[in-house]
């Protein structure tokens, strides 16, 4: 199998994530904040207010790139990573599901976006998936007992 | 607010995916594929047999990158790439959402993933995201006109 390596994979920015105010609690998923995407790339917003909920994928410029494989959650042992919704990631990408409220030109306006304000947005997906026939909504699904105890 | 540049984002893949055949329909989502994490982020995959389903954040190499901004998905008209899931994005990121049937060591099998024998894999997500005391799993959403047409 050939391999990639880092400099075969060209990722830019197609936006920018704009807060009301740098010290707003991005964890508040209520909150609505903006995608500013780039000019070049708005004909791409297209019909996109035609979906209510879309992915962001992001790139959380603020993790440090430390190699952490193990993660504490909550509930008395450690997990992989992988297993985990924490940031610190080998590629610190960022997914959330949010809300679109407006477009407006190349302008986005989402709830529920928990990426700090100047955050790069990498894509934008709707949501859900769909295919032959029928959309991809998952409501079949196990969670880690872990995942309970922090939750409840 | 500070902008970065592609050669900012230091990605790398964590892994790639093997299928039984290069030939194989990678769009027929029942079959299993295997995603081969290196060895060094096996560690990283500790628990997450204990979600059924992840989300997996890839690279898809063989995607053109040619600066298309409308897609013609059926039912009439063009939309923009963002309200598509059209692989031809300025940054070809795919994102599937996939049954996780079985982890040994640095390997997973997955049930659904839509990407070709040697796909970059970029990262690996638990589903669904949860915040404060519940899972977020939206059921409630609007998909446009032309979705319905395709998919009926």
């Amino acid at each position: 199998m050939i391999k990639l390596l880092p400099e075969d994979i060209h990722i830019r920015p197609i936006g920018y994530v704009e807060r009301l105010s740098a010290e707003e609690n991005d964890r508040n998923r209520s909150l609505v904040s903006k995608i500013m995407v780039e000019k070049e790339f708005a004909k791409g917003l297209d019909s996109i207010e035609e979906w209510s909920h879309v992915y962001v994928i992001f790139w959380m410029h603020k993790i440090s790139d430390e190699d952490k494989f193990l993660i504490h959650p909550g509930g008395g042992r450690n997990v992989g990573i992988f297993a985990t919704r924490a940031p610190v990631h080998p590629n610190p990408i960022g997914l959330t599901l949010v809300e679109l409220v407006k477009r407006r030109e190349n302008t986005l306006w989402v709830r529920g976006l928990d990426a700090l304000h100047g955050t790069p947005v990498l894509d934008i997906k709707p949501y859900p998936d769909w295919e032959r026939g029928h959309l991809i909504v998952v409501t079949d699904f196990k969670v880690p007992m872990w995942l309970a105890k922090i939750t409840k």
